[in-house]
């Protein structure tokens, strides 16, 4: 059992998160640098992740296709602040079927480039707009330090990339897939998000304007959990694509990009995680309850799986479920073992049970326990199910909101920053000067300036100059 | 309407698969040579294979997981066979995140390298095995001459990966995976396929025996439309994965893989479709019907769309339907371009049916055109979308039938492959000198030799020697 133990999160908060990762056999180290596999139970996060979002990206009328890994070099080179952001992070490919190749190809590190060379083709008029097209791709940016899930040199995620006929259009896209992204964190995730814009320094390299989402995880920092672009018609007019409108005028189109990635099943993991081990919101848990039997003789043995095969099957066509009837482990070792994996529910049926008609149920998030008669088994599991996601999204808001602080001078700024941290919403006076010298400072940035802004006005935190916008601070991964 | 026209299969068959595949929008060439961009129509399809295919495995008891894009070119080296194989057809990664790397990475031509390398972490015990893992990735396997879909150098798949105790676990795995694989060529795609065992040259790089499912095109060429492979103890050498027996003894693991890919698209295209453009087989429509309503003024426009809304409402809980109501176009047109992306049933309504209180519907496949009463349309359409299913079959069987030859002497082999080609089942001795001397002197190769075999015995088609293997000679893919 000494392999299932999990690093108190107070003692070492690095070494937690990479005991989940590891011991809850969500993904391993690959032979590569910086590369990680994702392991059956990690990647089963993975699809109902996938399967929610492709169902509400088609809901908002995007279709998926598929562009190339391989991006000629010298695309990349053609929007200038996109090749100055992800030149050093690539990898490049220089030999191919045994020959060196005339143009290095870089492999993906985002797709604007590759899939603006064929919007080119593609556009011609305003019939052809918009275009709404989603990808569900694998990525590499070449990266130093790297944690399994949240920073791997590649990683899977999805990019949309839309294409209209009026900067309004592009604009008002950037922002209804942004909150897409927040409706699945908030009520998929369970996972409460703040939303706003990137400032200048911090937006994608090539974009207009970065929206994003950034969440609180359990050391209180932020992590940018989707981000999504209106990128005017940089790309477009890099790649040349221009379409004639209705009034008969060439117009170069606009653009928007959109992502998230599988670093959403770290921020899962650090949002609700405890020191047993895996905590999972039940509409992202694949397997949503675990049976788990007990006897001490062959005797009761025989009777208690008589009844574990019954209830398996009155609950197997409304949930899924597992059933743990392997002889070479102890129930408590079982049970260990399933809080390890972050199972919503766990069933213990035991010959007490049999005897008054009922099983009890012990939910992951919270411990506690229930005795239900069997003949209540399905409503009670549904209702269980519909708490624990709802609670566990009210525990994370209730700790970022215990943790956000409005703060109006520096020196309490650096203070918090010195000893718990936190996120910290402050006025800032829209100078990138102080911007920066606060992060040069504290290690802590400017993650968003949220959508929702309070009424009055105030001073910048740094320079103590007049300010409008409130901003949220913090440090992040 | 120029560009929607098809160049007929009889005049050039080459430029009619490519007509089909670039016109009905499935995919279109990408900037880097031999690369291919998956459009949202052809993806469609993808998705549905994906969907189809994933259940099944998941049903067989595979898991989904995800192996790195990059492989340390020293891993390809380990197992003889398989770097003599994948060597020349590799892409190399030799500088990442802007530095020369000290071991080039190979971007995988296909996975066992890497999963073996990590199976050898995780396998200790036989509780730990079988491990049934299967991972959708994309591939890259730099190609001289490629064709959309048939053979570009990156290309979607699925692998899977198993590991056994036995030699027969994994020979029982490796056939069970390709009669997945039949019956969803033949159930789904309304492919027939012959399935069988490769012969010894033929086989995939690393494997003790390979099987593969063979499918008739409309040239009467083959395609290989998927394969399984028993690894034996092959990769467990290579790297090093033993596990402690129930007996107490270390022994090496055995292995399977097998894998189907995007190239599924181009076998769906060339069994079925036809000279206006795209048939699909029902189960693989992302689109089952379209509705194209007919109007000459704007009085009758008026009352038609009033009936097909109420139309497209009865339908679009039950089926997958478009509305074509554009009004720049006229009926015809929209009925050639229907045709061409190979919607499986169009619904036509205009005043005339409109009085009548019916539609008409008419099918792609055939062509053939039935009035409907309103209130029998869910009924119909559901029956007519299965004959669709069936009656694709029926025809691509029909076709292979009567284009595969039992022969058994070597002239009338070469006068068939002079001509119109085809199947040929015929006897071979087993010695790989007769097989290597048909492929050289006619191109045709021995696909498999089927599980299907005659009771009788016969004599080898090239040397005359005594057989009692019938096998399937083809030109292919």
């Amino acid at each position: 059992m000494k392999s299932k133990v999990i690093t108190p999160l107070e003692e070492d908060y690095s070494q937690w998160y990479i005991d989940i990762v590891t011991k809850a056999q969500l993904a391993d180290y690959a032979p590569v640098k910086g590369c990680m596999v994702i392991r059956p139970r990690g990647y089963a996060i993975w699809e109902k992740i996938q399967a929610t979002l492709d169902r509400m990206f088609k809901e908002t009328g995007h279709k998926n296709a598929y562009f190339p890994l391989f991006i000629p070099a010298s695309f990349l080179e053609k929007e200038a602040d996109h090749i100055e952001g992800f030149a050093p992070q690539c990898a490049v490919v220089t030999q191919g079927g045994g020959k060196k190749l005339e143009e290095p190809l870089i492999v993906r590190p985002t797709s604007e480039t590759i899939i603006w060379s064929m919007y080119g083709k593609w556009i011609k008029s305003w019939r052809d707009l918009p275009i709404l097209i989603n990808q569900w791709a694998n990525i590499v940016r070449w990266e130093m330090r790297t944690r399994l899930f949240l920073r791997t040199t590649e990683f899977l995620w999805q990019e949309g990339h839309t294409a209209h006929a009026t900067e309004a259009e592009a604009e008002t896209e950037a922002l209804k897939m942004l909150e897409v992204y927040k409706t699945f964190a908030e009520n998929y995730m369970a996972m409460p998000v703040v939303a706003g814009q990137k400032t200048e320094s911090e937006k994608f390299a090539g974009a207009v304007r970065t929206y994003s989402i950034e969440a609180m995880m359990k050391d209180r920092k932020a992590l940018q959990a989707g981000t999504s672009h209106n990128l005017g018609q940089n790309f477009a007019k890099a790649f040349n694509v221009t379409f004639q409108d209705k009034d008969g005028e060439l117009k170069y189109v606009y653009a928007s990009s959109w992502g998230v990635s599988t670093r959403l099943i770290g921020a899962l993991i650090m949002v609700h995680s405890d020191n047993k081990g895996l905590v999972l919101p039940p509409l992202l848990a694949s397997t949503e309850l675990v049976i788990v039997p007990i006897w001490k003789s062959e005797e009761e043995k025989a009777v208690v799986l008589e009844w574990v095969y019954k209830l398996h099957k009155m609950l197997k066509d409304d949930f899924s479920v597992e059933l743990d009837i392997r002889d070479e482990y102890t129930p408590g070792w079982k049970f260990a073992e399933w809080e390890l994996l972050g199972i919503p529910i766990r069933v213990e049926i035991g010959p007490k049970d049999i005897q008054k008609e009922a099983v009890v149920l012990v939910r992951r998030d919270t411990g506690e326990k229930e005795i239900c008669p069997l003949k209540e088994i399905l409503p009670k599991v549904r209702e269980t199910l519909k708490n624990i996601q709802s609670s566990l999204y009210d525990k994370a808001l209730r700790f970022r909101e215990e943790n956000t602080f409005y703060l109006n001078n520096y020196k309490d700024f650096l203070e918090l920053f010195e000893s718990k941290g936190g996120f910290v919403k402050a006025y800032w006076c829209g100078d990138e000067k102080c911007e920066k010298e606060v992060q040069e400072e504290t290690k802590v940035s400017i993650r968003c300036i949220p959508f929702e802004q309070p009424q009055g006005k105030g001073v910048c935190i740094k320079c103590g100059r007049k300010a409008t916008l409130q901003v949220l601070f913090a440090k992040s991964y």
